[in-house]
């Protein structure tokens, strides 16, 4: 895959961290969600109107490696990058990294399936989308 | 309102406290949205069905007290007391209690609509549902 | 108070929203707490370089009116606005607004005590970020 | 490992659903973590009550499999199976299931590490724990 890892921004809220004073375990994925998201809307597609479409998107399977905590008020710099796709599925590997120093936070693999909106039965990806997560 | 309060039991884990060490300000309202779910349910109306049937309640207006903190592990009994129904909607008091001392850590007024889940249009509350949230 | 409005600007994510495809009504709190952290953050106050020096900010009371709600994708405007302050508090009321076209969908007020971090005691709120937050 | 599966119930909330109408994929994972604290609970062992002692778990990877979706009421049943420990670390396998009828909803396994609160840096699990999850 030759596509180009696609980086956005967020920040750590008081919402996002636990009692331990760091980002509690899951919400290091909500983030990596975001960043998804802002991949495909870079590329011209929002979910909402592929919803409205009938198509949803869902991950069937992820694996996380939690490297180092963040906390309160840090910034972080969440990559997305393809590693495959199919007819009706693809994979991203996503990392979390501190813009300050490049130290890697967080690193996962999610496995994305493209379903029909009413039963959540797999669907083809649209074409155009297809295309433009490859580039 | 002769209605009687209702108490539902929950607890505190990691995902609802933040880096204060205390639960985070908003999860208060959670665990007093999950109280009136069961209250509804203890009355014989799930809101999965309700949907189903084209109705769904939204929280129009809410005045929450934050007292004393709550703590990872702490358990918690949150009340919930009608306090006022018109056709269309209704106004709870809640209250979360510390069950170990009966010491209040928050209170709180809810005004909440039946909405027609298309729409979001005002719709009269089923009357089954009116008579027995005023029992 | 004369002090000016801070706006910042936020998206609607999947993490957002809830079964009736809208926004979850807790969550329009937490897009507010987000706000004012960014004001604070603005006038050159971190919650966890304050947090660090003992002082932690806690809402004690909160007031929410839900007017019209937002939807996944949406963009969302969300204004803070200190409307008074005492030695050891300040209150200020929040706005979001759909930026597209103005209308307000949720607005609040929210009173905050400044504690010291350790025992939740009332703590004065220090002098330059009480002349800041004024301006 | 012999040690018995524990089952925890739990049930779904507004709040644990998105705009698609299902549980959002990252609380799936909030359920399993709910689940593993009243493990060690019925074991014996309060987290609140560790981290005084200076000790907290923290999960450093995980993979999830999500299978089917639950929705708005279903009531879950979570499990926790120990799946090996070394000094400072275990492993656990979960499934999410629907009660009335056995079918996996999610299944993962979660590598956790003992870690002291205060440097987030690999700690002994202590003798009377360690012994207790192997049961």
């Amino acid at each position: 895959m030759s596509a180009q890892p696609f980086f956005w921004s967020a920040r750590v809220y008081w919402e996002d961290t636990d009692a331990g004073g760091v980002v509690y375990h899951t919400n290091y994925v909500k983030f990596m969600e975001r960043a998804r998201t802002e991949w495909l809307r870079a590329k011209g597609f929002e979910q909402s109107v592929l919803q409205q479409q009938g198509l949803v998107f869902a991950v069937y399977a992820m694996q996380i490696q939690f490297v180092k905590p963040a906390r309160l008020d840090d910034a972080l710099d969440i990559g997305v990058q393809l590693i495959g796709c199919r007819r009706a599925s693809f994979s991203v590997g996503q990392r979390i990294l501190n813009p300050a120093n490049g130290v890697e936070l967080c690193k996962g693999e999610f496995e994305i399936a493209c379903l029909d909106s009413a039963r959540f039965r797999p669907c083809p990806i649209p074409t155009a989308l297809l295309m433009e997560i490859q580039r």
